[in-house]
């Protein structure tokens, strides 16, 4: 397996005739050359029966670590139909944090089951442990696996409780060195260790790296997650409030939140309320979405109320009617420009010790510049082919108007959301659109009416 | 350093005040304890020659690591003023990744220089052979720095062997088993060289692992990305055609990758044509935006030639005006909602094997019942507060088309563009939304001449 697989549609098939016709030789031979992720992509995609099927033949020591890459439903439609003894059979290996992850998925009742048929009863209590966390703190995403030497030891003596404790990891990323009421209090570099024979009979005391970033096991995940970024950690040990060492969080598991993070702005921005994909039901998606669609409802009717109040005057000069979609969908644009960048510069906490006064004038200066450029055109279009000075003036004024009012709110909102400890992500999106949809329009009238002189 | 730091203006004051009077000593105190990315946000925020002064003062061993954090345009400016005998005693002790992102930046002249310069000579050899790679491909992601055993060595001369790679080398990952023709065939766990004292006149061959992930040197460092993610590596060997171990790719180095990929597709669809953050210059947020802008206007302009065909029909009932930015709205709304699952459903390469025709089946049936909500809403509006059935028939007919059309296309396009290789994410967002517009208010007038029997 050293290219990567990617799974198509003929692939898939052929196993499908497999499981279909009992080849079980066949699927061995073909399970036990993918990786864990690829199986488990496999089985995303089959039915439930098919799937059970599949599951059963995969080699044993895949199985858990397949279990971990499934979609979340599967799991859990997979996980129904097993017994209690069954699910704690493929836990016991597992991770504390990914055994946790899986255990935590089921009925309340079902977990206590599962955790009592676990042979390993350090592993049972740690997970019971880990369960008490929530899942948006460090505590929910650490491990209990790690490798913790005291600092009076000698290197030797190290070596040797390393041995034991090393049975139940599968990666050794860091040794963590703890004083005698389990303090973190540094780290040992595995090369120190291995590579400097020397030094054996030396002890941790002396050879030591003090200064160890840690999380405090209530810390947002978010926060960890910005923390292993800014930091480079590969691994990131959890403390309690008196620096005990309690667990420790990998950086594959932060890797996702990082992305989440990214992408549910994104799709608040879309105007999406809950995190979807194509995959999910009809109603769901369409639950998603439609929060967002009544505010643009009450924004389109609070609109209409303002050009009802033009309605004689678009009797009159019913050319005032041409530029109302424009007008309005620039305010849109402009505005889910400005607030974007707002957005995302606060999402990545980019220093910036601008006063929001200075930000704001240069967004104004940004709104001007664009104002212009917009305005120039739409007064020449309207000169040459509408051959109507009154519109053109209307249109251009009031499009420059617009495009700076806009530019200007769409970044003063998202900053004053934050500022109120509101995560800005909302302002984004429809809600700016929506208000400068309805702003937008009521300056083109106004400015209409003084242009016409009526 | 247990706990992070976040800096404020209080502390960079502290520093500047001290850096105007020459504290040295304090300076060095607080540089001592922080953290080189922490130097590193301390110095984006200052001007040229106090950057160069706290830059001098950082404890040696620091120097490299904060030059790698800093802004990219901080970093340049400071590496300007130095000279190249300068740069390369910094560059001496990096790793080849790390100096060779550096170097790249300089000018061709100093580039030279630089390398001639460096003590290592095998350092300005890599490095110079990682400046021949395209920087979006693997190549120009990885370093060279890496533990690399023959597979007929015994597991003593490997770690003997080990001991003296590992001096350039900050961290061990994994170590690389390789044949006499350097081709990568496995890796070997640290766990079974360590803790196995028994197996020391073991050959690698007998206790290796085979199957490793591996990357070509010339993929695309997105495709790099995904992989990384899936796998859950935390290094990723790099290889050529011949499976020769060419590097590796570190996990750190990916993560901003990832997260990149997700904010650029935010930006796009916020209509914001280059990578900008709210520190740009005035210039550069204005051009940014302009492209979309343009578009919008594009589309404002042919939608106030759709409303010039009905010119009349205004005239007679200018209360058909009232609705147009409701609909345009609309139509905007629900094509970017759609469109943004989409796009980010590609993006993520969510496996999805329905086909087209399923997928828009889905999205049509998505339309509709949202459709349906937003019309009877906007119906029972103008009925109860208009009194005109006429108006409420177009309203409500008009809306149900124009949403069911907008999620229809919303997820065509982007399906589409992607079948034929473009970005998909280039069609979310103000290009959807400005085709919508257009087509909503053709397709509420048309309705209106229906509905008004005109």
């Amino acid at each position: 397996m050293s290219a990567t697989f990617e799974l198509n549609k003929e692939y898939l098939e052929l196993i499908k005739d497999a499981i279909e016709s009992g080849k079980d030789n066949f699927l061995k031979d073909q399970l036990s050359d993918l990786h864990q992720a690829d199986i488990a992509e496999i089985i995303d995609q089959l039915n439930l029966e098919d799937a059970k099927y599949l599951f059963k033949i995969i080699p044993n020591e895949k199985a858990a670590e397949t279990l971990l890459e499934l979609d979340e439903e599967v799991r859990e439609k997979l996980l129904s139909s097993f017994t209690s003894q069954e699910i704690a059979v493929k836990i016991d290996d597992m991770d504390t944090d990914d055994a946790t992850d899986i255990i935590s998925e089921l009925h309340e009742e079902k977990k206590q089951e599962v955790l009592s048929f676990l042979e390993d009863q350090k592993q049972a209590t740690d997970i019971a442990d880990l369960l008490t966390y929530d899942e948006d703190t460090a505590g929910g995403l650490m491990a209990k696996e790690l490798i913790k030497v005291k600092h009076d030891w000698t290197v030797a003596r190290c070596i040797r409780e390393m041995r034991k404790q090393a049975e139940d990891i599968s990666n050794i990323y860091t040794i963590y060195v703890v004083d005698d009421n389990d303090t973190l209090i540094g780290t040992l570099p595995l090369k120190k260790l291995l590579f400097n024979p020397a030094s054996l009979r030396s002890t941790i005391k002396d050879v030591y790296v003090e200064n160890v970033i840690s999380a405090k096991v209530y810390q947002d995940v978010e926060e960890v997650a910005k923390m292993m970024e800014k930091y480079d950690l590969v691994v990131l040990p959890v403390v309690d409030d008196d620096n005990k060492l309690l667990g420790r969080i990998t950086i594959d598991d932060v890797v996702d939140i990082i992305k989440e993070e990214a992408e549910k702005d994104y799709q608040m921005a879309s105007g999406i309320s809950e995190k979807v994909t194509t995959a999910d039901s009809v109603w769901l998606l369409s639950r998603a979405r439609i929060p967002w669609l009544v505010i643009g409802m009450v924004g389109g009717i609070l609109g209409s109320q303002v050009i009802e109040r033009y309605e004689n005057q678009i009797q009159i000069h019913p050319e005032l009617a041409f530029f109302i979609p424009l007008i309005a969908a620039m305010g849109g644009n402009a505005g889910v420009q400005s607030s974007a960048i707002v957005v995302q510069g606060l999402a990545n906490k980019t220093i910036d010790f601008q006063s929001i006064t200075s930000k704001l004038l240069k967004e104004l200066l940004v709104g001007l510049i664009n104002g212009l450029l917009c305005s120039l055109l739409i007064l020449s279009y309207t000169v040459v082919f509408n051959q109507n000075i009154n519109l053109a003036l209307t249109a251009g004024v009031s499009l420059l108007t617009v495009v700076i009012y806009a530019s200007f709110f769409g970044t003063l909102i998202p900053l004053l959301l934050d500022k109120y400890k509101i995560d800005p992500a909302v302002a984004t999106g429809p809600f700016i659109t929506t208000m400068n949809d309805v702003v937008g329009i009521f300056i083109y009238f106004f400015i209409g009416r003084l242009m016409y002189g009526i």
